[in-house]
């Protein structure tokens, strides 16, 4: 394989103007022509590694979330993953189980790595372990005040979902939720926008709510729903804080019968799809995956070339409901 | 931020002792416990950059394949970020939207970043642009006679189809295909299966195949589909190569007002979930997806650590038949 010592010899120049045209500083114009015409004759390929040992910081992104394997996480990784190769960023896809442990080793194999920086989807309690030394933005949950957080609307998504029930005469409202520590900054909010807009409207509505990890929650949920739909009908609107509890929901109906939309409908969380090209199935509250990927990328940027403090801290991105088949129209 | 000579001063050792205790070279025993001893005092984290640079090669692994954004690829990319991790890699995710132009920029990124190694899913013809410069390992598609390839047993899953089909009193069978040149790999070998096992049991079926990227591809289905099965169920047996045509179909012979498994039954190939904790909904052939993962990086380890002749080539693993509510129990 050709070395930066080739290419001198081949162009008449030192290894020194190789070293300096390969990595962006100034070189004479006839020297400039002279190495590409070397480099292209030798196929030799700069070493990136040596550039970024150069500039102390590589272009790599650390992207931390817990995994891909659901439609939302999927489509959010391949958008971000774009994102960052439009701005000539490479992305190390970490997968994390929601451990903490192994957050906190991605955080250090980033700071080995002098990464440019650390996107994170955390539910955590991250933030106390983080240093300024790399910088870090975070998605959905905010880690620390100095740290900045891209989320979606999720308390309007919630007002959204009742707004949508009640507008398609559900008069007997039902949310599920799962309310823990970890879920506080995003079911929580979705809850709470539900629960304020009915009470603003004045409508009864009734809260499914769990403590437990889905381990346990999903049985319970089960439990709940079997009990409740046994014979009839008692609740016609439900809003289930995400796709995935809504798409559980709709089996147990279907299971005992019941006619969706037509005896009760059925609103999700994240408007995530299978399939790109697949219709939605699932009425839900859509997160505007691809702003998510444009602001985090964003923010990240900013930390990089503007001083810390000038760095917006939240940023707020507007939902929208999506017309599935579980909704009347 | 501290730097190896604060870290050597510390310890009262030369640079050199502590930058061949970070490099895994022998030092002596009362040296190792000083230089641990400040490097946990200062907080020094090693650069791996420069470590890279020393040993000339990272330990990165990029791994290119169409999108995230299918239950089966988000799968496989989680399990194979997760094998890597395991044995000390870091995943570079590079996703190509299967357009040759991104594949091969990833690849002279791969070679500028002197990676240890390639994982692809590619359906170009990508072969030909490939130098033994970086390892290479494709997953599917058989790049070159020298690269190694791991696959599912797609031909095995075509005949299973059909078997099942049979069994569970299927009299006319249909087939839903996509024969293209970047698709003869999987589907067409999923489609010869089905068609082989069917005139060994000598029993009749019919093809429906289209030479068309899937922006044609889906219209013609539908087209095709909505004048079949417009009054009664001529075929009572469908095999999809995909589960996105299943799940596409599936919809289709819904909305016609046909039940599915009591009508006609439907098997799709793939076996991915929306959710890991969902149940199938589609019958289909399973492709062992970590065994992908662990039969490709394990193909990797071999060509960076062996002879390129002693690695196995051809690596195909076993498929199974998954239950769903698509089928007959």
């Amino acid at each position: 394989m050709p070395t930066m010592n080739d290419v001198a010899r081949l162009a008449g120049v030192s290894r020194g103007t190789v070293s300096n045209y390969i990595n962006g500083v100034q070189v004479k114009l006839e020297s400039q022509q002279r190495i590409q015409a070397a480099i292209t004759e030798l196929n030799y390929v700069p070493n990136s590694t040596a550039r970024e040992l150069k500039l102390n910081r590589s272009n790599f992104v650390v992207f931390i979330l817990p995994t891909t394997r659901t439609p939302f996480f999927a489509e959010l990784t391949q958008e971000i993953q774009q994102m960052l190769k439009q701005k000539n960023y490479k992305m190390l896809l970490c997968t994390s189980q929601n451990d903490i442990a192994e957050e906190l080793e991605y955080i250090q194999m980033a700071k080995e790595q002098k990464v440019a920086g650390i996107l994170t989807i955390s539910y955590s309690d991250l933030g106390k372990y983080l240093t300024n030394d790399v910088p870090i933005v975070s998605i959905e949950n905010h880690l620390s005040k100095t740290i900045p957080c891209v989320s979606s609307d999720n308390y309007a998504g919630g007002c959204m979902a009742a707004k949508q029930l009640l507008e398609k005469g559900a008069k007997n409202l039902l949310i599920l939720t799962r309310s823990t520590e970890k879920t506080a900054v995003n079911y929580g909010q979705r809850a709470q926008g539900f629960i304020d807009y009915c009470q603003h409207k004045q409508v009864d509505y009734t809260v499914f709510d769990s403590p437990y990890h889905e381990d346990r929650f999903y049985p319970q949920l089960q439990t709940f729903l079997m009990n409740t739909y046994q014979k009839a009908c008692p609740f016609d609107g439900i809003f289930a804080v995400s796709d995935q509890y809504a798409d559980f929901s709709y089996t147990i109906l279907r299971q005992l019968g019941h006619a969706v939309p037509q005896s009760v409908q059925l609103i999700g969380f994240d408007g995530g799809k299978m399939y790109p090209e697949q219709k939605y199935f699932l009425s839900s509250i859509r997160q505007p995956v691809k702003k998510i990927a444009e602001q985090c990328v964003s923010r990240l940027e900013e930390l990089l070339w503007n001083k810390e403090n000038d760095v917006k801290k939240t940023t707020i991105l507007p939902i929208e409901f999506v017309q599935g088949e579980t909704t009347k129209k």
